[in-house]
C-alpha cells in the first residue's frame, strides 16, 4: 500500500541552496528519539502492521499497534506518539480510532494522521474527514491523498495520480481548518508547517514504491518523532530525511525490491546522526502564506 | 497458509512436449502487465497480506487491499482484477466479499477465487461454495481445497493431502457448475480451462511451501493477469509460469526459506518477457471434456 | 511486538553447571517435530502473523491462523498444537479464542497462552486472565506480561519493564492457579515446570528485541512442541532452545535487524538435531517449590 518516494534533484524553480541548519535538526531529533525510545501507537491497515513495526524497531522506537475498542484510548493516554492510518479500516479499528484521537486531543498531544486512499473510497473519506475535528499535528499522504482529504476527488488506490506540488492548495487549506502540519510524498518530498513555511527533502529511491508500507511506515516514524522534535513540521521533516537516506543507502545495495526491505531496515538501525547531518540537503522555500 | 508448487519432471505419462505458443502467450501477457499496472483489489487473509501485495508490486501490478463492508463493492468498480481468498473470513470481510463480488458479476468482469482450507472448515467452506455462484473466472488453489470446494471433503488446514491430478474431476465439476477455470497448485500445476484444455507447468520450487502465502500471492498474480490475458485460463497459466520460474532462481540463490522469498521478490521484478518465453516449458494436454 | 530475548551468561549465582541430557532431550524434540510436522493453530495478532507462520514453516510445522468466530473450536480440534496470543485481541478474535480453548480444555489437550501486553491494557487483561480456567499447558510472556497476568501491573506496552526473576513468584502463582508451565523471555530465558523445576536458557541475540514477532513467534513454537515433547515444561525448554541458538546463528550473519530476521527463518530451517545436542548449555536450577 504505497506512494511514491524516489530520488530525483529538487526542481530547477526551486533555486535556494540547501540549509545546514535543518539537516542539523533532523540529526539532532534522531539522537533524541535513540535515547528516548518512544513508545508509538499505531492503528494501521493489516497489510503493513508487521512492516511498520519492524521499521519503528530498526530506528530505535517502540511500537505498539494497540488497534480495538476498548483499548484505543487508554493506551493512547500512555503512548508517546500515535499514527491513525485509513488503509484498512474495519468497524473495530474505527471505534480505536475515535477512542485514540479523543484521548489524544483532550491531554493536547499530537497524533499523525495517514489518510490512505482517501478521496477514492467512501468508509475512509468520511472517516479521515471527520479525525480532522481532533486536530492532528500532522497528515500525512501521497498528492492525492491530501488533497482527497482536502474535499477534491483523490486518486485510484494508494496510487498517487497528483503532484507533489498539485497538493499545496489542499495543504494549506488543511492548515487552515485543522491547525496540522502536511507532509506530501513523492518524488522530493514537500512538508508544509502549519504556518507556511515550506521544506523539500530530496532524497529516496524509486524502489520504495515496489514494496508496501513504503509510505505507511513513514506515517509511522512521523508519529515517533513528534515525541522528540520541537514541532509538528520538524518532526515529519526528520521522519522523511531519516527514512529516504536510509532508502538512498538500502537502494544502493539492492537487487530488487525483496532485497531493499531488508536493507531499508538494516540502513534504519545504522544510520547515524552524523551521516544525517552530514548529508541531508534540506531546502526551505518559499512560505505558502 | 500455503500449497505445494515444486520442482519434477512432468510425470511419464504425459508425453506432449512443451508448446513454445504456450511460453509465448505467457510472456506477451507478463509485457502487457507491466505496462498497464492493473490496480489489484485483494480480500485476503490477515497472514499473507503483506507479501501478497509485495509479490503483485515486485511484478508490476498496484494491489489495493481494500477489505471492509461499505468499500469492498465501490471498489471492485474501480479495480482490474479481484481476489477473494477465504484464509481468514472475518465477518468483515465476508461482507466485503460479497459486495465485491456482487459488483464484478454485475459489470461481467473477472474475479478469482481461492478457496484456503475449504473441505475443512464450515465458514469458509459455506463462504466459498457460496460465492461461487458469482460465477468467479478462475479458482486457484491446492488439489485438497478443489476437491473440497466441489463437496469433497478437503485436506486439513493449508496443506494438500491429494494429488494434483485427484483434483480433475473437481475441476470439471467446477467448470460444469460455475464457467470457470481451475488451476491447481502442486509439484507440477494444472490448469484446466472452462472448456476443458490442460495445461501443465512443470516449475516452481519445494521452497515455496516453506513460505506462508506462497499459493496465496499466486492467487493474486492470477487476478492481476486476469485484467491482461487473453481468457481465465491464460491468465492462471501466466501467473503461474512466471511465478514458478521466479521461485526457480529464486530457490538457485537462497540459503532457506527467509532468504528464498527475499529473492522471489527480487526475480518476480527482475524476470523478462523475454526468458518466459525461452525457459517456460508448458504443455498442453490430453482435454478433460 | 517483542521482548527481549538475548545473549548473555547464567548469573554468577546459578552455580549449576550445563545439563546435556537437557540438551539432549531438546534435539530429540526437534526430530520427532520435523517427522511429525505438527499442525499448529494461532489465534494471533495481526501485526506478527506474517512471521508467526514462516517460522512454523521454516522449523517444519505447519501452521494455520484459523482465528474467526464458527472455525476457532472446530480446528481446535483438529490442529495437534494451538497458541493463543492477545496481542490484537479484537471482538471476532476474542470469540474465537473461547472456542478454541473451550474445545482443547474439553478434549485435556494441551495449549498456549501468550499474554501479549497484558497487565498494562483492559481487554487483554480481562481476557488473558479469563483464559486461565481453561488451563494452558504453557504461558509464555516477558516478565512484565507475566506479573501482570498473574495480578501484577504489568509493563508498558509489549516491553519488559521487569526481570526474569521478577516474575518467579507471578509464575509459581500462575502455576497453582492454572497448573502451567511457565516461559519467560529475557536476556537469559527461564522456563518454570507446573511442578516447581526451572531451567534456563542462556542463548539468543539482542536483535530478537529489534524485530517485531521475536518472541511471539517463539510462543508459537511452543504450541508446536506440546505436540511432540514428552511434558510442556520440556516443549518450553526445547521451543527455546532451537529459537534462540538459531538466533544466535542468525546474529552472526546479519548486519541489523533485516537481514536478521532473514538469517533467522534460513537457520530455523537449517538447524539439526545435532547442532541443538552440542551447543545447547541448559541448566537445570534450585526448585520453586
Amino acid at each position: 500500500m504505497r506512494d511514491a518516494v524516489s530520488t530525483s534533484p529538487p526542481r530547477p524553480g526551486s533555486a535556494a541552496p540547501p540549509d545546514p541548519a535543518l539537516a542539523e535538526a533532523a540529526a539532532a531529533a534522531l539522537e533524541r528519539l535513540r535515547t528516548a525510545a518512544p513508545l508509538v501507537q499505531c492503528i494501521t491497515n493489516t497489510v503493513v502492521a508487521n512492516v511498520t513495526a519492524n521499521v519503528l524497531l530498526a530506528v530505535g522506537a517502540s511500537p505498539a499497534m494497540t488497534d480495538i475498542q476498548g483499548e484505543g484510548g487508554v493506551f493512547a493516554e500512555l503512548a508517546d506518539g500515535l499514527l491513525v492510518n485509513t488503509g484498512t479500516p474495519s468497524a473495530e479499528q474505527r471505534g480505536a480510532a475515535y477512542e485514540a484521537v479523543g484521548a489524544r486531543s483532550r491531554a493536547g498531544r499530537p497524533w499523525v494522521l495517514d489518510p490512505v486512499a482517501v478521496g477514492a473510497l467512501p468508509v475512509r473519506t468520511a472517516l479521515a474527514r471527520d479525525l480532522l475535528a481532533f486536530r492532528p499535528a500532522v497528515v500525512r499522504g501521497n498528492a492525492s491523498e491530501v488533497i482527497g482529504l482536502a474535499g477534491g476527488a483523490g486518486g485510484r488506490g494508494t496510487d498517487a495520480t497528483d503532484d507533489v506540488d498539485a497538493a499545496r492548495g489542499a495543504a494549506a487549506e488543511l492548515a487552515a481548518r485543522a491547525g496540522c502540519a502536511v507532509a506530501v510524498s513523492g518524488p522530493v518530498d514537500l512538508v508544509r508547517s502549519a504556518g507556511g513555511t515550506v521544506v523539500r527533502v530530496p532524497h529516496g529511491s524509486a524502489l520504495l514504491t515496489r514494496i508496501t508500507g513504503g509510505g505507511c511506515a513513514l506515517g509511522a516514524l512521523t508519529a515517533a518523532f513528534t515525541a522528540v522534535a520541537e514541532d509538528p513540521a520538524a518532526a515529519a521533516v526528520a521522519a522523511t530525511t531519516v527514512y529516504t537516506l536510509a532508502a538512498e543507502d538500502a537502494a544502493g545495495a539492492a537487487g530488487g525490491p525483496g532485497s531493499f526491505a531488508v536493507a531499508l531496515l538494516d540502513r534504519l538501525h545504522g544510520i547515524t546522526p552524523e551521516q544525517v547531518a552530514a548529508r541531508a540537503r534540506l531546502v526551505r522555500e518559499e512560505d505558502d502564506r
